[in-house]
């Protein structure tokens, strides 16, 4: 099949790679209609995360059941699925905690950005969808298999409720749907820092109601205005560096908690605000299968659409220039037909 | 007055010193009864902090109000009182929040271990009880200025609930609290983390239900055997350094959440697991008021002591040999009577 290969920190190219197989009987292979490059993608590309050796791109794609292990009895060749980036069994104690990024036989989708892919203990992973979206819904489909439901997580883990205040930091893809994920859970006043023109329209529409451009203390100092002095009832972070971390911290009034979901990259709490102001930290991978059910009827419904944040279309073959504009920030995110 | 004066890392006397005067007209003057030292205590006195100039010990105290200002009304010569550790307003957003220890007019007992002490924000800090308490029960009293509030905010912190299976980890007088106030929240199972017998026994006599002796990795696998490989509930997390929260995020289970309350020296978090994991973490300083309420009635009651804790009693005179009891891990918590 044809494949996004990384070769080392920014060589990437599409190129002929082994089809997936079926290893294990639960087993399915997925033929992919859509998928996307992810911020995380970027920390190889970027040679943040070692790259030993050539690998496989991407784990967000929704797509056609191709194949299915002897094990699969619920998903069926021909079905149009979701496929959730965390994989998970459904069975094991942690699953049936809604834990399902803890999953003891935990895997992630490894071949998004490609022709196919495989998924593991594809009965409780693949979310079946009664029919093919139209294309022009896939974006918004697409979105369901990572970057919506962790920004979703997000503002869960934070605590959003109807009326709060919600402040999100980071304005990728991420933080973007944790703008709409706060809206959906009734924030009052979702306060969005970005200085970023296109991504500040975009925040707007996804339901920000204050935009804060400044950073570091100073966008400390605009929320504290911003507040009257409280800080906010919950606080999004959505990059995963050490400054935006303590922008988040910072921002937050005595009791609120953290909600994080960007991959942590060397980045500390700051200890005097936590323990004194008694912020909370919560969050991490997105338990995705956990929220499908109730975010798949939102977004086929047309009530919940995070399509706005796939500012570029490619085909597949194009997978290089789409890593390009997005570690440029020229696209916030880029999806890829294959 | 007599006070406890650290001078410098290890150097600690008990001396004259300026008696506290009432500085605010909200300020009151109590005579103290009893004091004692805080494992926190022991980190300037180790150098650990850094100590600049001569200053006055301890933030625990209980005692007799001997003098108020002009606009204290409810607190009055004569009362007996307990004075919690941290000083609040009672008015602010963030006392009404019930978050007391974020006060936007926070302060500190400042001479627990000495004659007098100063309370800001008398009316609204200091808690009242309708009499003198028995000389015999001044310890579990005196615990209510924050050690028992403070191990009781470890457990509210890592969602202790009816059932759950809690570990505590740390076994001084915070810790050993930690079981206490995880046994009074129902907690099914206590595991506590201690290698000293005298801890142990302790925890024993306070609620743990399983004792693990081993440390760090050791430690972790004896958790993961206790509980099938599943994990805590809940964590307590009552030491503060990175191996103890590291420890902690290794034996939580996906989705339980760290309860801490050690003063962070230089604590990182295993991002990793708590990425994967959903570990939370949650705590800081215990909002000592806010428990009061609930907490006093039942120590009077004498269905919640702590008391056990102090098991080392000195003259205030005798101050500098509490501190190297502690020190030296001779004693759990040394209680001093000026």
């Amino acid at each position: 099949m044809r494949a996004t290969i990384l070769h080392s920190p920014g060589e990437i190219r599409v190129e002929e790679w082994a089809d997936p197989a079926i290893e294990r009987p639960t087993d399915a292979i997925v033929r992919v209609v859509a998928g996307c490059v992810c911020g995380s993608d970027l920390w190889p590309y970027r040679g943040a995360n070692p790259v030993d050796e050539p690998r496989t791109m991407g784990h967000e794609a929704i797509g056609v059941v191709e194949a299915v292990g002897a094990g699969v009895e619920r998903v069926r060749e021909g079905d149009f699925v979701i496929v959730p980036f965390d994989h998970c069994c459904g069975r094991c104690v942690h699953c049936l905690a809604g834990q399902t990024q803890g999953c003891v036989e935990l895997a992630m989708t490894a071949s998004g950005q490609a022709e196919r892919t495989r998924v593991t203990n594809a009965d409780a992973t693949c979310f079946v969808l009664d029919e093919a979206p139209a294309p022009e819904r896939h974006a918004a489909v697409l979105a369901l298999s990572d970057v919506l439901p962790t920004g979703y997580h997000a503002a869960v883990s934070a605590g959003v409720a109807p009326g709060s205040t919600a402040v999100v930091v980071g304005d990728g893809a991420v933080g973007l749907c944790g703008v709409l994920s706060a809206k959906r859970l009734g924030a009052g006043r979702i306060i969005a820092l970005s200085r970023n023109p296109h991504r500040q329209r975009l925040a707007t529409i996804f339901g920000a109601t204050d935009l804060v451009a400044e950073r570091g203390a100073e966008a400390v100092e605009a929320v504290r205005e911003l507040t009257r002095g409280v800080g906010a009832d919950a606080v999004l972070e959505c990059v995963g560096t050490e400054q935006s971390m303590t922008t988040a911290f910072e921002v937050a009034r005595p009791g609120a908690t953290v909600g994080f979901v960007g991959v942590p990259h060397g980045s500390a709490i700051p200890w005097r605000t936590a323990f004194r102001n008694n912020i909370g930290l919560r969050g991490g991978m997105a338990p995705v299968v956990r929220y499908l059910p109730e975010l798949v009827p939102a977004v086929l419904d047309g009530e919940l659409d995070a399509s706005a944040v796939f500012d570029l279309e490619l085909p597949l073959a194009d997978a290089a220039e789409a890593y390009r504009a997005m570690d440029e920030r020229r696209a916030v995110k880029a999806l890829l037909r294959p």
